[in-house]
């Protein structure tokens, strides 16, 4: 396991899980190495010349920018390496092997938090043998397992940029205001979790509703006067309703 | 129960569970009234004239341009009336009589769709004595009851509206961008699920990720590359965008 960080924690348990021997940890910061391979039971080494090379699957869980980094230094001939991210193409790890691929999570990983829900796993390979072996050992840990190449990757990217990082982002705006307007932010919540798991069954297209989808005019002013005080939420607010008005 | 839509439906059923009686469902249209009466097993009428007055508590769940039209015409002396919007005035049920208030579900409600999650109440009443009433009512439905005034109920749909509507429309988006790019918009589920679960334990402002969240402007530009096709999506990306790296 190359990496230390979240993907790196989270994919390693979730191997585990599955059966499978994480044999070392790689990290440049080897207090990282070394406390994620106490979990592991593992061995770990802040040298890539002390990369325990015998491994079946080499996992680079890196930031995007650290991933070339990584290619420009590490030779493993034919050994197979996959990264861990959905911005960067597999061809990156080119220089590191014959045999190279991704596995990447299609969902909001953090160390400290276990993820409730499923983790889609998205692979790719530069071989049809390693796209083979890659969605066996995948499959070992979920059953949502889809091949998808640096194109439908980067696609599906975007898509989790949409509904994760600017959603998040409305919570947090939202939160704000309810801190700044004496709110109880948690009274929304069942509210949030609702609008999350209602498409279970529907198209959220089908699910609209509000001030906006209605063309409630009288409202969505009544709303923008109240968010004066807030200008980079009334903003948001005012070109997320024109896009709405102009769906409905 | 003076209505037959959406909120009349869930609230009525929720009233039920709790062991209250509908005496009876005003509704304009008389085959809505007789169907929602039916599954109520109380009477119905769609004349005002004919409505049940002995009822203990009147609940105008209709929608928020219907209500004042309610209020124009019925006349219930000293009898408590509710409206259930989060955006019309209480006061707007002073000329029905001497008693009256908000019942307001903070709830993404459609009758065809079971509420998973809490349906918080929000109460209002313009006597402490109704207030008071109002709350051992609602608490007989939920954990989750606050007395909200007309200006904080506002401001809690406005909130809401962020969180459901603008969130929903997001994925309504995603949802357009994996039918036309060929992707399966299902596996971002998870994902949209784990966002929203995730701030149980968490504050959304915590749990910003993604490349405008680190500064990753690379990422950024390949991604508004990719919505050359969506100018609809890339200007929303491109806001909700600049609004994350303002904050980080």
């Amino acid at each position: 396991m190359i990496g230390s960080g979240n993907v790196a924690t989270i994919l390693g348990r979730k191997m585990i899980q599955a059966g499978h021997e994480v044999a070392q940890v790689f990290s440049k910061q080897e207090d990282h190495a070394r406390a994620l391979a106490l979990e592991f039971a593992c061995g770990y080494t802040a040298s890539l010349g002390a990369l325990e090379r015998e491994a079946d699957l080499f996992v680079a869980a890196l930031a995007d920018s650290a991933i070339p980094d990584l290619a420009a230094v590490l030779r493993l001939d034919r050994k197979l390496i996959v990264h861990t991210a959905g911005a960067v193409s597999k061809e990156v790890l080119k220089p590191v092997s014959t045999n190279y691929g991704v596995l990447y999570p299609l969902q909001s990983i953090h160390r400290e938090i276990p993820v409730a829900t499923e983790i889609p796993l998205l692979i790719d390979g530069n071989t049809a043998e390693d796209l083979a072996l890659l969605a066996d050992f995948a499959r070992t840990m979920t059953d949502k397992v889809r091949v998808a190449d640096d194109a439908m990757r980067t696609k599906l990217h975007v898509a989790a940029v949409l509904v994760n990082n600017f959603t998040n982002h409305l919570y947090a705006l939202a939160e704000d205001y309810c801190l700044k307007e004496g709110l109880e932010f948690s009274l929304l919540k069942p509210l949030i979790q609702e609008t999350a798991l209602r498409l279970e069954t529907r198209s959220p297209r089908l699910l609209q509703t509000g001030p906006a989808a209605r063309g409630d005019l009288g409202t969505i002013q009544s709303h923008l006067s109240l968010l004066e005080a807030y200008p980079e939420i009334k903003e948001l607010y005012g070109h997320l309703t024109k896009s709405i008005l102009a769906n409905h």
